[in-house]
């Protein structure tokens, strides 16, 4: 059966490869000889317990973790996290440093602030509508870790390589970039990821935590609040988000086994990557709004010079199955998020379509 | 294409209808003409908003709810609403009430005492280990609510009616029976239910709450603990688990619109839950272990008079295609679970298993 297929540059939810899907389309009514769906069998089987212990492993092998790390996974989203990072890391007496790079950082802070923590934002580029990375900070040493968001979908910017702050764990909001380039995880306390960009659908919170801040929780937590309860229980201390995760299980092996790995899936985002935003630096119809040096790998952010055109660039590419190109609503604007699931091919037709409606509104 | 498919009596996540795992099927890699997954769809799109629209009010219409109540969809299970009830719902130097009927409800007690609130559990089936349902208690007037576990899916034991206590408003947890039978909402202040028994599958819990319940919460509490944040962003806060709110739609369109509405479904579930009963009151091969007074139409518990038998029992069951019969690990023997999408003709196929087991075993 063919399907009627766009290229989905969506923010998130966002596209997943289509074998994926016509994987899970395929073994939808009975998995595995089951006799059930994946969405009817018991989470304590042997059908569901494989796929979560494969999908630790190969998630611990993408992102180079050892013995030392956990991969949880949640509910909630990045939202839940924000609150439940500092509920869970932050020390008595010591403060809690955050970078502010944009929306989500912003409400990370305000969630650490209204627990009433002890909150230092030691860097921000809300000076230039956070357009860029701050590379200009101070840790405070005593810092109960030091919050950073690795990408930001809003306004098109990432973190290019990651603080190094010694004895200060990292913690990191992941959701939008975990999955898409190689980094050292070693510096790390903590990173959480809400899966529906680059690591599956919406409905499943990726968490790795280092065991040492484990010993952090405060016992009288509520048990669903506590990272110990997921550690302890392999995520299941009650039904998991099952179907989330297999489709996650689904993705980090198509990365292994069908792409070959975390470098040659940063290969691939890297290429995408260079490919629009070297158009975007070759003319004067669209431009780019993030700052060079911070640019985001996952989702590029541009205005065209003529802003009345934007809704009309918008809908004549979705008219051409370009979808999703719009740009998040605080701030307008266009925007491509280019995901590991988003191919080279589908960038390129992006590119030749861009080319073409500047030609033709020029 | 034909799949092999068992009749599937899992305590949850549990059976799904066929013909809803078909639907999802066909259009798993295009979502109405979207060129996109359900998976893929952003939840701000008019594709994920009149799902989560039309779940809603179809809602609304099967649990016969007024205007007075939201209906919202939140993440981590019923384990979850076990600490948001009272964080939510307590109020200030009023004590909370709880009826303790199983392991459920002993969790969500705990989880209201570690949060420090004043506890009083005015009743409890401990003593005959959680068998039946109490029906003889006192609600302290002055109350924050009272809770109770209306089904009870290790024991097999189900609220026949619900009580009424004025001014006290009820909670229930409804995960194991929702969308089972007809009941009246107007005592209920809350009620919360994890989607893999009856309404969908694991990922989402459905939260019916009515809007002066929403008054109590306190505006301090982090975003995502606090109903109001969901009741007044329409569960998007933050992105919502689409395709779990996407297969419960398609199973309250089912109710509604293939089984002819919640009188209709009851009824089913009255007939499968009688043939059952009428035939282990009939024999002594098998014995039902819950009081019969207090028989859930959802769990049938039961155990062989030859404890020895019951692995076997299990495992010729399931070479014939009937699986999980296996009772709860807390408590062994067999159980049966008969929820919305376990047709007739699979209890009876049970049926005549058994019969057929206790003839050459007997």
């Amino acid at each position: 059966m063919t399907h009627h297929r766009i290229h989905n540059f969506n923010a998130g939810p966002a596209a997943l490869p289509a074998e994926i899907l016509q994987d899970v389309q395929q073994e939808l009514l009975d998995f595995k000889g089951s006799g059930m769906s994946i969405l009817e069998v018991s989470h304590r089987s042997r059908w569901f317990e494989d796929v979560l212990d494969d999908a630790i492993v190969r998630i611990k092998r993408l992102l180079q973790l050892g013995d030392q790390y956990e991969v949880l996974f949640l509910q909630g989203g990045a939202s839940m996290q924000f609150c439940l990072v500092p509920m869970n890391l932050a020390l008595e007496g010591k403060p809690v440093a955050y970078i502010n790079t944009g929306s989500w950082s912003t409400k990370a802070i305000k969630e650490a602030e209204n627990l009433g923590k002890d909150v230092r934002v030691i860097a921000s580029s809300q000076d230039r509508e956070f357009t860029y990375i701050p590379m200009d900070f101070q840790v405070p040493s005593d810092s109960s870790y030091l919050h950073i968001t690795s990408n930001n979908t809003i306004r098109g910017t990432q973190w290019q390589t990651f603080p190094q702050e010694g004895e200060v764990p990292l913690v990191s909001d992941m959701s939008s970039d975990i999955f898409s380039r190689v980094f050292d995880p070693a510096p790390f306390g903590l990173i959480y990821a809400g899966a529906q960009k680059n690591a599956g659908p919406a409905g499943v919170t990726l968490v790795v935590v280092r065991r040492d801040m484990l010993e952090r929780t405060r016992t009288n937590l509520p048990t669903m609040f506590k990272y110990t309860t997921y550690a302890e229980k392999k995520s299941m201390f009650n039904t998991p988000p099952c179907f989330a995760i297999y489709v996650v299980w689904k993705v980090v092996r198509w990365i292994e086994d069908k792409i070959g790995g975390m470098e040659k899936m940063q290969a691939l985002n890297e290429k995408k990557a260079r490919l629009i935003y070297d158009y975007l630096d070759s003319q004067d119809f669209y431009r780019g709004t993030a700052s060079p040096e911070s640019r985001s790998a996952m989702n590029v952010t541009f205005r065209l010079q003529k802003p009345d055109l934007e809704p009309v660039f918008i809908s004549e590419a979705l008219a051409q199955d370009l979808g999703g190109l719009k740009g998040h609503r605080s701030v307008g604007g266009c925007r491509a998020s280019i995901y590991n699931a988003v191919s080279v091919a589908s960038v390129e037709t992006l590119i030749q379509f861009m080319k073409e409606f500047a030609r033709k509104n020029g």
